[in-house]
């Protein structure tokens, strides 16, 4: 057996591309192993290759090879394959695509490409092209596809399956759920694959279909729609029209990406930028540049006003040059323990685990993690100024007093920050902003401002008579 | 046709439940209105409502009602119904869920109830389970389920459909590919069970399977094993050992959890604190604040060193407090951009965009944006002060010259904060950390110290003998 043994490539670990040998001849069957590791290998180092290694490596492939690999990218690599290849050899390239996939790579085109990219197909796929173009690209219409297995509710079950398998011939994305529709297209039934299968010859398909069926609007956001997905637990849901006509489905595969999408763009603008909408090492210069000085201005622009608070309170600081030694420290930790309560509250947003009436919910929460944060961080700073005037004197006769403003400033800062920060994003989204421009920088801000004031004003009341 | 029309739900719009009607009766079908209705609106605020509620809710719904929405629930709801119900009705409900999925409800049991859960299956169940607990929760082998289709390669297409159909009946997760394995579960091929319908009935299924087929390793990480979905565009990849041999496959259903809940860690880790690893308002709140405390103190501590920093600039301040008015700005300028590029960076790591061996190319990139930035932001803040000190005098004769060591400064920090960010993903990665560690708030707190030394040492350049 053991020349029956599949070889586990060793080049890399996640994909092991398994080379199964016939018995009979002992030999490799197929491609043979050169081009076969080339796809996996090139698969797998795509993201970082420039754009000539990898039309390069592209036209080393064989036919297969390179097809099944052109089919398994995304749509931006798509169009950079297709753009990159001669003007007769696209056509055959781009019709190799479901017409979704056409759809995403037109949408990603430019505007003078488009229309030549669409003159590559044959009329009925340019018009169902069309007809997807017209939806937004995050909405459940973008998403979608039509290659959906449909069946009539008065069918025999082995007439259903004789009838899907020719489907399954000539178009299926997928048949793991068969949609059962009237003459007009309403969605009537859902019955999976396996079920129908399963069942009698005899009976008939509205017998064995569900009729609660769990669908989207075609204009649904493909957040909305992902989370359907998660909380139904489906593999695909059929998209439909205010009527209630289907007009294609959203398979499980698609809403992976999605996901990935979604995730991105969120953490970017909780970075404090606009979401760069590419990969990080294919966006240009420029306008990655200009995506992160936008915010970067506007966050400095509201940062300024830390310098107005700073001249407002410049006599206090020329009379206790020991107050100016901390304010870094306080100021950073209001923003630090907002930015977890912001991070924590968008993050339960997007998964729909928080919603608008919870924010009171929250709010209590978050003022007693603030007050015990606030205790933890107030009295670390306490401890630290006692202990290092008692190494080396370096806060003057009244440190005590310093150490109490610093820990009461703490208490106070890091409470700001904490209900701030959890509920800056409910203050947003209820605005119809998105909570996750609630970010870490732009937290920072608001409480740096206000950490001051809080701070020179504990200092104000405590130091009152001494230093002050 | 009016009464054939599907009744879309008002309640929520991403859940629509259609409700097809009988054309011949007139009447609704199956459990009728109220209970569906409770169905789909409890599965859409479930996150929201308490324990009682909950179980109040499920205790509602027809047995089929709940039996759906209890197989679409992830582990940990699952886990707290099955525990909800009295002792000699969760049986029943724990033999629904197939082998994986126990098993991820095990995993999620205390010490002491795993057994009795484990307890209550039958004896091919619990072996089944038992082997799956054996492998890490995110890897591979704790992701996978063993209930796919399998063929022998001498089979006929006839025979090979007969037999999946018995296999459908019997235990099938998904039909969706077909694994062809040889007597010691060798993993010889793959066919889609789409390409297996269209084939022709008396071709054996060695000649219609592929041979090169995409696997994981069982002990894959889950995150790695998610990007191969990513990359090659499958809805399952088989999981085998060392030696070729099938232990089961990873169905995409599952990647969508893995990528949410590996989004959810990194934002979480990101926004400057550990993992929660459980939805926010679930968590118990002193799990919590020992969560955020942990790595608040840790900044806190590390934020100290801007104290010592200050200390070290006393006489300066002192004799120039106009430089302590812009401290907070400056500072929080390095942070912000630094923030912005660890972002960028830590979320195309997660992505696969860039490795460890774009160190440079990311580092030559950034030390641009950060030069432009620096520029930008200098600019501004120079023209801030020249026209705030025309419109009404607050910084002194030697206001110019405090503007160019603002200028400067800001050019210095701002470079140092998106360079610092950058790479610290980066650095920490090749230290075997996870790079989302490298927070807004750690970046922050790194760059404050930093940005301190920059623009005193600047304004000591700038001012001495003027201010200095």
């Amino acid at each position: 057996m053991s020349n029956d043994e599949p070889q586990v490539s060793q080049e890399t670990s996640a994909v092991a591309p398994l080379t199964a040998r016939d018995p009979t001849e002992g030999e490799i069957s197929e491609a043979g192993p050169p081009s076969e590791v080339t796809r996996f290998a090139l698969g797998d180092t795509w993201m970082t290759l420039s754009h000539d290694e990898r039309q390069e490596g592209f036209r080393q492939l064989s036919r297969l090879e390179a097809e099944e690999l052109f089919l398994g990218m995304g749509a931006a690599d798509q169009l950079e394959i297709v753009l990159g290849l001669p003007r007769e050899e696209r056509r055959a390239w781009i019709r190799l695509l479901p017409p979704d996939d056409v759809a995403d790579v037109v949408q990603l085109a430019a505007v003078e490409e488009k229309e030549r990219l669409l003159g590559l197909l044959d009329d009925p796929a340019r018009r169902e092209v069309n007809a997807l173009l017209a939806y937004a690209e995050d909405a459940a219409g973008g998403l979608m596809n039509t290659r959906y297995a449909r069946l009539r509710p008065e069918m025999r079950v082995d007439e259903a399956i004789r009838y899907l398998r020719k489907q399954a011939r000539e178009y299926l994305e997928t048949i793991y759920y068969v949609y059962v529709l009237d003459d007009a297209q309403h969605l009537l039934g859902v019955v999976t694959f396996r079920e129908l299968f399963k069942a009698r010859s005899k009976h008939l398909v509205k017998d064995v279909m569900r009729s609660q069926i769990v669908t989207v609007r075609e204009d649904e956001d493909q957040e909305a729609v992902s989370r359907v997905f998660a909380q139904q637990g489906l593999n695909a849901i059929p998209v439909v029209d205010a009527e209630g006509r289907i007009k294609g489905i959203v398979t499980i595969d698609d809403i992976v990406d999605v996901v990935e999408e979604e995730a991105t763009e969120d953490i970017q603008k909780y970075g404090g930028m606009e979401a760069l909408d590419a990969p990080y090492l294919k966006v240009a210069f420029s306008n990655m540049v200009k995506k992160r000085a936008g915010w970067l201005a506007a966050l400095f622009l509201g940062e300024m006003l830390t310098a107005t608070a700073m001249a407002y309170f410049e006599d206090e600081i020329a009379r206790a040059v020991v107050l100016a030694l901390f304010v870094p420290l306080i100021i950073s930790s209001g923003g630090n323990s907002g930015s977890q309560a912001s991070t924590l509250v968008i993050r339960a947003m997007a998964l729909g685990e928080v919603r608008l009436r919870d924010a009171w919910r929250v709010a209590r929460r978050e003022i007693g993690a603030g007050l015990v944060l606030g205790l933890v961080l107030g009295s670390i700073g306490w401890l630290r100024i006692v202990v290092w005037q008692a190494l080396r004197p370096t806060y003057g006769q009244h440190y005590m007093l310093v150490a109490f403003t610093v820990f009461g400033s703490l208490i106070g800062v890091v409470m700001f920050g904490t209900i701030a920060g959890s509920l800056l994003p409910f203050l947003l989204r209820r605005l119809g902003f998105d909570p996750a421009s609630a970010s870490a920088p732009f937290v920072a801000t608001l409480v740096d401002v206000t950490g001051l004031v809080i701070y020179f004003t504990v200092a104000s009341t405590i130091l009152h008579g001494t230093l002050l």
